[in-house]
């Protein structure tokens, strides 16, 4: 495989929330307790099955405002920590700024899941959603 | 946003290991003791800064041979607990097939980062690497 290879990808939902900029964004998913609502586009509804109000849910979301051009950061913003490499991070500057939140499934209507935690601005595309792993035991979370 | 949008993606390095279909793949990391290198490409090195062994890496990586048409799935292939749609579940299969790992770097050196936990074949793209999220304090991870 060389580096020069490419792929395409078409979002399968968008984020519509409160936070307008990146600098209104908490830090993380952890630290946050904004609301927010995945409009999962039309193609992509069937895959929706069997999504519950309670759920933990791993979103994966494409930071189409971030750099791409940064190698290395100061973690979060602090210059006295020193230059880190972004893949020792979780700066939302990275060459594939592809972010992954856990997100609380509070209400699922037609393709409008409500969801607590948002760490993402309003517009942002969504590639995926998937199941939280659990660690407890293999088989209560699926493949 | 239009549904129409699409990303392009050049991956930042590729999954080097001894899983060769993805019958042989473990069904998840948590489940997995396979050792595997990713290979960084030249563009992408100085993000590797800081990395080192005994560090958990959060991997994304571009399932290239799974199919991108199902919307729903026999979770773990258990066809008597009915179908799923895959945002619901981990299966490989799925629009946008990105998996989420988490491997424990093992060595680094160079371009290379020696892992365990592989859930990939050899092959692999690997679109982005970041840090875990430390869920008992802010701080202990970084943005």
């Amino acid at each position: 495989m060389s580096d020069k290879q490419t792929i395409t990808i078409t979002p399968v939902g968008v984020m519509r929330c409160a936070i307008k900029t990146p600098g209104q964004a908490p830090m993380n998913y952890s630290e946050s307790q904004a609301l927010g609502t995945i409009e999962v586009f039309a193609p992509y509804l069937e895959a929706m099955s069997g999504l519950e109000a309670g759920q933990t849910l791993v979103a994966l979301c494409w930071l189409h405002e971030a750099r791409r051009d940064l190698l290395k950061v100061y973690p979060r913003g602090d210059r006295s920590r020193g230059l880190r490499g972004v893949f020792t991070t979780r700066s939302p500057m990275r060459p594939n700024p592809i972010a992954v939140s856990e997100f609380t499934v509070t209400k699922v209507e037609g393709n409008r899941i409500e969801v607590t935690g948002v760490d993402v601005i309003d517009g942002t595309p969504v590639l995926d959603l998937k199941s939280a792993v659990c660690k407890s035991g293999a088989g209560s979370r699926d493949r």
